[in-house]
């Protein structure tokens, strides 16, 4: 009788270089990878966790090893085996995001499709990708500038005291459509209308997190009045965050690393859209693993930021393409990505 | 190059007995069956139109016949064909079914699996279906109570002025599990919770749809009040009616033919299951096609009452087994069923 097997490994995966955002900056990023095998098929998963999130490697190994998956029979079976990942432990998304993905890998594979042929997405609908330029000196953007040539949407992160400038520096350089990411970094809401009117004169197409997710009077006045469509990221999670978002924001960012995974990823990309919600499918600074991942939603997706793989040195998994701006998945089975620096023990 | 070639028929299929709720009563009920072709494919689907629920077979036709197919290149993109039939018209929820269904059937069976695999369901996971004993003379419901015998539930229709009378009959015969589906048909909610009560001494596990759909404040007082699961039938359609609907039921009764389908029907059990609500997914009558198609999302219920082909004097499909009170899929792909008695022109 064949048993469900997770192996899993923790890496400190270093960045192509140093990443800023309005609250964080980092040099590495901490990810796990595991290994769902069953007789011989092996599916992978990834969990990216971006320190200021709460998870790590050590509570994602204690997570994974707390995993009691012997009564499983059927790994076809998602809707119990997810169910019971779940329900096992609160919080804990990211990892719980990795056994997802593995499952989702290791159901296609033994199927013998691509994830998102279970999900009826032709991944040749999928939106362009951006590409994220981070907070950084004006001199080192300047340098970086040439990097989002291949791309035709840049997301630009907002907060770090010279905003403007950040921008009409982009501008003197490319007219492409920009979206801004302000990770909450803006406290008065007056003066943020102001600031997305100035924005909206500059091509920006939407705007991310203006306000801290506490501030859900602020955001309900702001997304009145904002000119640009308001998405939120740190304000949203899981899928029952939807039911109340609408009146705070105009559309969601949905991140598997979040959400807990696929499964529930595709329901909150359906369910975004009959609220009437804009939908954007982003990432963490993550592998090809789980870019892979996501990348079998984005056809859902009115806007694609998924680039994380991009921002790793040395990304472990490979499988992805990117052609005219938009990820490419390979025609294999499953998520379509293998793991090229992994080695894992005892197989 | 392959096309989408739609076909479709219409039959007023006769019932193994005449069929009573509230405000209905039939010998016949008007089906129409369509077949989706895709090369060497065909996908099965169906739409069963209650007379009272406002479709017919004029109107499924009409629904059908304006639908164009030509632009689609890749019938494996569920996505993009069923958004096109949901935006083409509105309404017509159970001839949009068939088209899922039958859309959901080809997708399968070009891939090469069963469709609860595209939802990674188990169908060994189903609870068993309920057996509904309509509104009738009580000499008559005496007569009938050995059909209920295979069955683990009986689900009785009432409002027929001789609900208690029914109840202490079946009572008097078996001891398993009831439910009731009183159809709208109680108009005063202190009266219903008295019913209700009464209902409780004597083993019902829930009620379903127990006042009017408009009668809103007095279901959200009833629900509140009541010691049995209320259901909510005629009061959903679709997947939007799901999101304040916890105010004034504890359960919803999903049925393919009011949502348009196996796709928003999958959603809606996710859905309402994040929501708090029970679920329960149910029929029209109808073939076993309509019943397979229910019967793939069988193992997201909490109640099942997947009767509808038991109903008919002469299912023009087959495929599907009943054992152990359970409905039982076939190991064929897509829905598990085929035809027996349709015949289908041109091929």
């Amino acid at each position: 009788m064949a048993e469900l097997k997770l192996r899993f490994q923790s890496h400190h995966l270093p960045l192509a270089q140093t990443f800023t955002i309005a609250y964080s900056s980092r040099t590495h990023t901490p990810i796990s990878f595991v290994q769902l095998q069953w007789g011989n098929h092996v599916g992978y998963g990834e969990a990216a966790m971006p320190p200021y999130l709460g998870e790590s490697a050590q509570t994602a190994e204690s997570f994974y090893s707390s995993l009691d998956f012997s009564w499983v029979t059927d790994p076809s079976d998602l809707e119990k085996v997810l169910g019971y990942v779940q329900s096992h432990r609160l919080g804990n998304p990211s990892a719980k995001a990795a056994i997802d993905i593995a499952l989702h890998d290791l159901h296609a594979k033994r199927l013998g499709i691509p994830v998102h042929q279970l999900f009826g997405l032709n991944p040749a609908n999928a939106p362009q990708t951006s590409y994220t330029i981070g907070i950084q000196p004006l001199e080192e953007v300047h340098t970086l500038l040439p990097n989002t040539d291949p791309f035709g949407l840049i997301k630009v992160k907002l907060g770090g005291g010279h905003d403007r400038q950040m921008i009409d520096l982009i501008r003197s350089y490319t007219d492409k459509p920009i979206s801004v990411d302000v990770n909450q970094g803006w406290t008065e809401k007056e003066k943020a209308l102001e600031e997305i009117y100035w924005l909206k004169e500059r091509g920006i197409v939407y705007v991310e997190q203006p306000m801290s997710k506490e501030s859900t009077m602020d955001m309900e006045w702001l997304s009145q009045h904002s000119p640009l469509p308001t998405i939120a990221d740190e304000s949203v999670q899981r899928l029952t965050d939807l039911f109340e978002l609408k009146n705070y924001f105009h559309g969601v960012n949905i991140k598997l690393m979040k959400c807990t995974g696929i499964r529930e990823g595709y329901l909150m990309a359906k369910i975004a859209k009959s609220l009437g919600l804009k939908v954007m499918i982003g990432c963490m600074t993550e592998s090809s693993c789980g870019i892979a991942a996501a990348t079998q939603l984005a056809p859902l997706a009115d806007w694609v930021d998924l680039d994380g793989h991009f921002l790793l040195a040395n990304d472990p998994f490979e499988g992805l393409s990117f052609y005219e701006g938009v990820v490419q998945l390979s025609q294999l089975n499953g998520l379509g990505v293998f793991p090229k620096h992994l080695i894992w023990d005892d197989q």
